[in-house]
C-alpha cells in the first residue's frame, strides 16, 4: 500500500490529537483511503515536552523548513496558530506543491482571499474543517451535503468559551466573572481571551462559513462584532422570564440587499433549535431554500474532536494526492467579494436595559426618544427601587431599524439620569 | 459547459421536488459542478397529473426502458418506491454504465448487499443520501466528515411519522389514535403505515447507517424491531414525571461482542441531545472515538429536504461522470457481514407497565418473578384504583439483562391477575 507522507508544523493540543488518532485509527483509515497516512516529520519550537504519545525523536525538528522543503512530503498540517509565521508556512507549502490542512481560523479569515488564490494558482487545496465547529463536519456539509441549496441563513454558536459562560450563568445564575474563571480552568479558552469574549473568534469562523455558503468572499472588517462582557446575570434572568435564552450568535443572512453578517449576544426563543445547545457544545443552524432547517451540533474544541476534523481533511487531501486530481469540490469563493447589506436597514426586536437614576419622568423621557425614532415599545419591566438609586429600566421593543435604534441609544445615554451606556440585545425571530 | 443527462424514474413528491430544485437552483449548481444537470427524460405510470411544475411533454414517458436503454443518459434517479420493480431498474441502470441515485431505503436495506456488489462490479455508484434523514447530509457525514473515526454509537430519530405522534402525545397529552390521525393528514406518512408505526422504516434506515459506520453489512432480519403502537398517553405522563422523554430510536452500538442493532421506543433523559427533537424533525446522534458526541438534525421528509439530498447526490455522481473516476469515497461495506452481538447479553434499565387486576399480592408475585431473574426494582408507581379493577403496576428496574427481562415478562404475563401483556420500555443511559 502506498504511503502518503505528512509534515506537522505546530505540535500543541490538536497536533497531539492528530498524532494519536492517526496511530489508533490507522487500520481503519488505511482501509478507507487505500493508502497509509504517515507523519514523517513534526516541527515545533518545543520538541522536549511530554505530550503523552511516543514519537521517534528522529522525526522531530525545530525547523519547519525541513518539512516545507522536503519534496517527499505531500501534505502539510499547519497548526501553529502563530499569526506572524503561519501564513508563510502555508504559502511555502502550496508553492512546493503540497496540500495544506489547517485549523487556523484567524489567519484564514484575515488572509484567506490571498491564500485560497495562491492555492488555486498552485493547483492545490487548503482544507480547514477543523477551523470551524471543532469536530462538526460543517464545512463538508456546506461544501457538499447541502451544495444544491441556496443557503439563506446561518446561525452559529461557534465559540465554546462564551457558550460555556452564558450556559453557566443561565443554568446556575452565577456571575459573568465566576463563569469566566471556570471557563479558563477548562482549558478550552483561546490564549488571547478577548478573541473569545469580544466575539472576534466567532467572527473569524463566520467569515469562513459565509464565504463558503454565500458564494463570495466576506470581508472580516465589515462584520459587526459585539461580545458578551456586558451581559449580566440580571439580563439572563429577565429575558428567561420572557421565554428567551441569550446566546452569542454568529449570524449570516442572505437578504435582498446583500448579506447581513453579525456577531452579537442574541435572544432566541426557548423553542429555537439552538436554545438547548449548552456548555462547550457548538452548533450551526442552517436554512437552505430546499433543505429547510438543519442543526449540526458537536464538541467545538478539544484534542479529540478537532483531530477528527483534521484527519478527515487529511484523508480527502490524500485522495487528491492518490488520484492526481486536486480539484476541491464546492471550494470557497475568492474571485468576487460578497455583497453586503447596509447595516442600518436591518430590522429586529430589541431588549434594552438602561441603568437610570430613579427619578420621576425618566421613563417618559426614554419613551419619547424611542417614539421619535419610530421605535415602539412592546413591554416595560422596571424592577424595584435600589439603595444606590440606580434602577434598570428594561424594555422590549417591537421590530425596529438598526439605524434608528443606534441613534436612540445614543440619545438615551446622553440623558442626565442615565449613568452608564444602555445595553441592548437583539432578538432573533 | 458540458451537459450531464439525467433520467428520472418515479415522479412523485420527491421527484417533483428534484425537478423544481434543478430548475430553480440551476445557475448555482452549474457553477459548483462545472456542468449542467439536465433531466432529459421522466418515466412514471401517471404522466398526466399536474405536479405544479412545467415539463415539456416530449420528455415524459410511461416506459422506464427509454431511460435505462438510452446511452446518452449518465445518471438515473430511482424514486418509484416500487418494491417489485425498483431493484431491476437499478440493476439495469448499473449494467448500462449509469450512476444511480435513489431514496429507496426499503430496497437498499433488503437487497443492498447484492445491489452495491453489482455497482462495484460495474464500476458505478449507488448514492442514497435521501434514503436516511431526508435533507440531513448524514450519509456524507459518516462517509467523509467523520471517516477518520471509529463510530461507536448511533442513535437515530429517523422516522418523522412516529416522532410526530410521540411529540404530539407528549406536548399536548393527546391519545395515540388522535395523534396518528393528525400525522396521516400531514402527508408525511408512508403509504403502508405499518412501516412507520412498527419501526420497520427506522430499521431499514438503521441498516444503512450501521453498514456504513461499522464496516460490515448489517442483516435487516437480525435487527430487533418494536413499534410505538402500545405506547399510551399514560406511559408518557408517568415517564415524564421521572425525567424521561419517549422516542422511537434506531440504535446501533459497537460492543466488544459485536454490533447491537435495535429499533424500539426508548426512554431518554430530558437532558439528552435527542430529547428536544420534536415533530417531523429527524435527528441522528453519533459518537465517534475522536469526534465525541454529535447531533445532526433536520427535516426528515418532504419534497424540499429530500430533493436537496437527491440533488447533492446528483452533483457528486456528476463529478464522477466528469472526471471518469467512479470511486466513491467511504463506500458501504458489502464484502463482509457485520458481526452482531448476542441479543440476550444487552443490559439496560427498564420501565414496565403491567395491567393487573387489583388484588392483594399481585405486586409481590411480580416482584418475586423479577427477583428470580436477578432484576432489581428501582421504584414502583402504582396508580389509584379503577372501576374496572385493572390497575397498572408501573416499575422502573435497575440495569438488567435482556434475556432475563424477556423471561420475566413472559412469566408475568402468565399470572392470572395479568390480563394483557406487560409493556416494557428500555432506557438509553
Amino acid at each position: 500500500m502506498k504511503k502518503i507522507k505528512i509534515g506537522l508544523i505546530g505540535w500543541g493540543t490538536v497536533g497531539t490529537g492528530v498524532v494519536k488518532l492517526l496511530r489508533r485509527n490507522s487500520a481503519l483509515i488505511s482501509r478507507r483511503l487505500g493508502a497509509h497516512l504517515v507523519i514523517s516529520r513534526i516541527a515545533d519550537l518545543d520538541i522536549k515536552r511530554d505530550r503523552g504519545v511516543k514519537v521517534s525523536p528522529s522525526i522531530l525538528t525545530r525547523d519547519p523548513s525541513l518539512i516545507l522543503n522536503d519534496p517527499g512530503i505531500d501534505i502539510v498540517i499547519e497548526l501553529t496558530g502563530d499569526p506572524a509565521r503561519s501564513g508563510d508556512f502555508i504559502l511555502q507549502a502550496l508553492r512546493g506543491g503540497k496540500q495544506v490542512v489547517t485549523a487556523n481560523k484567524a489567519l484564514l479569515a484575515e488572509s484567506g482571499k490571498m491564500l485560497f488564490k495562491e492555492a488555486e494558482k498552485n493547483n492545490r487545496g487548503i482544507f480547514f474543517e477543523a477551523a470551524v465547529g471543532g469536530g462538526i463536519p460543517i464545512i463538508k456539509a456546506i461544501r457538499e451535503g447541502l451544495e444544491a441549496n441556496k443557503i439563506t441563513s446561518i446561525l452559529g454558536i461557534i465559540n465554546g468559551t462564551t457558550n460555556y459562560i452564558l450556559s453557566r450563568m443561565t443554568e446556575d445564575g452565577i456571575s459573568f466573572k465566576a463563569a469566566l474563571s471556570e471557563a479558563q480552568k477548562s482549558g478550552y479558552a483561546e490564549k488571547d481571551l478577548s478573541l473569545d469574549l469580544e466575539g472576534i473568534d466567532s467572527a473569524h469562523k463566520l467569515v469562513l462559513l459565509a464565504s463558503l455558503a454565500f458564494g463570495g468572499w466576506a470581508d472580516l472588517n465589515k462584520v459587526s462584532v459585539e461580545g458578551i462582557t456586558n451581559i449580566s446575570a440580571e439580563d439572563i434572568a429577565y429575558t428567561a422570564g420572557l421565554g428567551f435564552t441569550i446566546k452569542l450568535l454568529a449570524i449570516g443572512k442572505q437578504t435582498g440587499a446583500g448579506a447581513d453578517l453579525r456577531v452579537h449576544p442574541t435572544l432566541i426563543s426557548h423553542r429555537h433549535l439552538l436554545s438547548s445547545v449548552n456548555g462547550v457544545f457548538n452548533a450551526i443552524y442552517l436554512e437552505g431554500n430546499y433543505s429547510d432547517q438543519q442543526l449540526f451540533q458537536g464538541k467545538g474544541a478539544g484534542e479529540g474532536p478537532t483531530a477528527s476534523a483534521v484527519a478527515a481533511d487529511l484523508i480527502e487531501a490524500g485522495e487528491n494526492v492518490l488520484s492526481g486530481d486536486y480539484l476541491v469540490p464546492g471550494k470557497i469563493s475568492v474571485e468576487k467579494d460578497l455583497k453586503l447589506a447596509p447595516k442600518g436597514e436591518i430590522e429586529c426586536r430589541h431588549y434594552i436595559r438602561i441603568p437610570a437614576v430613579d427619578q420621576p419622568g425618566v421613563l417618559a423621557r426614554i419613551a419619547n426618544i424611542l417614539g421619535a425614532g419610530n421605535i415602539s415599545i412592546a413591554s416595560v419591566i422596571q424592577s424595584g427601587r435600589r439603595k444606590r438609586g440606580i434602577v434598570p429600566v428594561i424594555l422590549m421593543t417591537h421590530k425596529s431599524r438598526e439605524e434608528a435604534m443606534e441613534k436612540a441609544l445614543k440619545r438615551i445615554s446622553q440623558l442626565a439620569e442615565v449613568k452608564s451606556p444602555p445595553l441592548r440585545i437583539r432578538v432573533e425571530d
